[in-house]
């Protein structure tokens, strides 16, 4: 029996998003995503903003920005259709990004049988106060099987 | 007396370019971004492609696409604009990128006075042969002043 | 004096963009297109949806949905900004767009000096019912001087 | 006997296309679009530009462009793939488009199974003279039967 938990991050499905995260890509754990939040339709990723991820001044590079965006969007899609991979995305900069932590936050608008249509925003913490720092629309195509959710967990924006 | 180079590198203006990603940018030197081809308008870029910027299967991650992408098209714009940031860029991932060398190429639709419109298309070279593996479409703003290039330099397209 | 109105529409610089945009577009008179909420920093409007704006099965042609994911953004913009135009969006088609009323959101993420970057909702009204039909992230240039706006109108993300 | 046309207009495939365009939409009918070139993996379309398109001042209202970007990245991807549907697309606007004639062409980039990724450009022509008004970069969803091609005209860059 599991404990209820609101972020999530302990059901089966996350813990196999996660999986997959860590062992899949040497990339991912050079940036050391920890994943934040999770239900079905919605992710919520973040990372240590380290001094080898800045430019001048000390703001994160937007490779960091768009790794997030894209990472966050892929989980996201993941969390209602299994296996995925990011077809496109399109990412605003908003601000720049100085603080401790960046965090990212994936929204399904919708999840069809091949594609996945996803919102993500990134913030970037900085003594305990978020800053929004770049939005994204993300198309992310589905390409196996959907993971171990209950249907409970399906994304409410979910067409037949 | 600086001998013809078709490349453009070693014109003043591309070395420019090339003092401030490499002091500007802890991640740039990280990624090991070499300047491969520099005229106004049109700029290429390139990286070896190692094992801790990979996924599972040993294609680049997409966030090394993505810098690219990103990348090129700033120093594109920049080859026109001077001191530029990128605005927001669209990426569209084409194939699995695979090879020892990953290039990216920028060319300038449009220049204007604030704004720096960019094509760009990344390469994977495995085995000297090059595969096409995304494709991106870049608003870079302007923020400063343009770099010291000769009048012929400018961008075809740029309008008054 | 002016009695208090939720919606806004009846705010002074709400008159000035509906006036221009009026005035200025052939084609924005063609489609009927109505504010149906205004604030700085959001704004929606509408349009019935006529036989000629549709595809084959009665639905909405895509160009009608980019106008209104274009437009509303355009305006959502203006209400914190000014004169503007639109330097690109990028549109996610969601779900098929049928129904007697078609209406946009926009909201406003970041209000710099130059670019106002905005997110916009489109959805197709049916016997009342409400669908999103299409999503959109727009970077709108700003040319010119801001509305006749009250301080507290600016949008609540903008940045000095 | 079919007489060679460079234009590929009179190829059975781009008289499918066409037809389905016709009978299709009253909107494109509302456009008067024609096709002016046809080959696999490369289509151009046209319009005339008529008072009721156009914004103050005369040049072509920005839904006129995105229709056109949308409609001849559509038409490419269905030259390689059958029916198709746009799933999402992203365009820069780069000059206030003016004169008699809009056209578009549109690249396929990438076809596969499930998507074509098309590039597209719009111009104006006013006097004889072509200006670039538009950058585009689509996504576009494969849902049937490729048309009636013959082997030989599949898109140069398709990958098994």
């Amino acid at each position: 029996m599991t404990t209820p938990d609101p972020s999530g991050i302990h059901s089966i499905a996350a813990q196999e998003l996660m999986q997959r995260g860590a062992e899949g890509s040497a990339f991912t754990q050079w940036m050391g995503t920890r994943l934040r939040h999770f239900e079905a339709g919605r992710v919520e990723i973040e990372i240590d903003l380290r001094s080898n991820m800045t430019q001048h001044h000390g703001q994160a590079h937007g490779a960091i920005i768009g790794y997030l965006a894209d990472t966050v969007s892929a989980w996201a899609a993941a969390s209602v259709a299994g296996d995925v991979v990011t077809a496109e995305y399109k990412l605003n900069f908003l601000a720049p990004a100085r603080g401790e932590t960046l965090w990212a936050r994936g929204e399904v608008l919708r999840a069809g049988k091949r594609q996945v249509v996803v919102r993500a925003d990134v913030y970037a913490t900085q003594h305990g106060t978020d800053t929004l720092v770049a939005a994204a629309l993300a198309t992310i195509a589905s390409v196996g099987q959907p993971l171990n959710t209950a249907p409970e967990d399906r994304a409410p924006q979910e067409n037949p």
